[in-house]
């Protein structure tokens, strides 16, 4: 059976892909980060996830020794209600976090000798982060393929993005088909007891919803001031 | 001044590398792994080099949750008196280790507004480790432009490799020039209180002092069993 590493963040976009690579017939390894992010509730998610669909994991801890981003800065605010979510690359951005992550994930590919690695990256209803783009990938598997022992032996590993170029609303439809557990899923960058409704990855968590006509499992049927807000702010984008 | 991220192992390449950007009249910055390496020796030496440099340093810690590598899993031996070391790929080979390792320079380059990062990475004198070639860093930059935020905007990070192709000797000989404090230096993989002068480290630290015609000072002048042995070794090389 195939081996496949998937990067496996706890949020909405890399729990699909999981389940996505699992149907396409790999047998996954998740890779889960510990990297001094706000959202650490999503680690925890991502253990759960991980363990209810049987899927082996590691988690890996790094810390980032440099400042600079709200993600992993607490004494930065994240930013709030933003309406034109990808027109510049916001505070939220952690340099180099994807490159870092997709090494990270090519060398565990590289013990298994698994030759797929899948990331949930989205480049359609996402914040602008440069390492969200498509030609990144194609070039990063390219320097893979030079610098990886498995590369210098034939066996090229390939990064798949199956998300890449769909909608929030698509990915949650095929999640739903997938039967992927969405009330298991984090995405508020806050990370506080409840979803905020406000941050960039709950706006795009909540249009995607309210796009694919369905309603977040992960907000309780009463709702958070949160997931009002960010019902609101859908409407008119 | 234009900023420079070093990678700094605390081993004679790296140092070399350090003192070679200063040269060059770059305002450098080191950045130092703790991952869990069994010659953990060479943070310490890493952090003083960087000190009496007078180089701002950042430790990084990584744990790399697989085994597989002889350098960071203590139940496997580093394999010792090899004579055709780069002919194939040892069990010291991390998987994936510079590529990880230069995505995290990448990052801090990034977070600094520095444009280029220096490795001294070398596939002479080497151990057969496929993320030691020239074409994998020409790739790796590449990628890097593509997936930071500093690319995307024009800032394009360059990855220099000043000893790529130089022997080990004509790594020890700039050095010198450069005032390098090799005394402090640190290369050998199994970490002891002294080099063992066994390991492939050891070996080709040997031999490029041999061969520079110089003694190498970070081995007291009664000289070790393993620097003798090194010595030896160096003979029919």
């Amino acid at each position: 059976m195939k081996k496949a590493v998937i990067l496996l963040s706890g949020g909405l976009d890399s729990t699909t892909t999981l389940y996505l690579a699992r149907e396409k017939g790999f047998k996954t390894f998740a890779l889960i980060f510990d990297y001094g992010q706000r959202h650490r509730r999503e680690v925890a998610r991502a253990r759960k996830i991980a363990r209810i669909s049987g899927t082996p994991y590691r988690v890996m801890k790094i810390n980032f020794p440099w400042k600079g981003s709200s993600l992993v800065d607490k004494r930065l605010p994240v930013p709030l209600d933003r309406r034109e979510i990808s027109s510049r690359i916001p505070s939220t951005y952690v340099p180099g976090r994807n490159i870092i992550f997709l090494s990270c994930a090519a060398a565990y590919a590289e013990v298994l000798g698994a030759r797929a690695i899948f990331i949930g990256a989205n480049a359609i209803d996402y914040s602008g982060y440069p390492d969200c783009r498509p030609r990144f990938y194609r070039s990063f598997q390219e320097a893979l393929a030079e610098g990886l022992k498995a590369g210098v032996e034939g066996k090229r590993i390939k990064i798949h993005t199956p998300f890449l170029q769909k909608t929030k609303a698509q990915i949650i439809q095929e999640g739903l088909r997938l039967g992927v557990p969405y009330s298991l899923t984090w995405s508020c960058y806050r990370g506080g007891k409840r979803p905020c409704g406000r941050c960039d990855s709950c706006l795009l968590r909540g249009k995607g919803f309210a796009r694919a006509g369905v309603s977040d499992p992960s907000i309780s049927s009463s709702g958070t001031r949160g997931g009002k807000a960010a019902a609101r702010g859908r409407a008119g984008t």
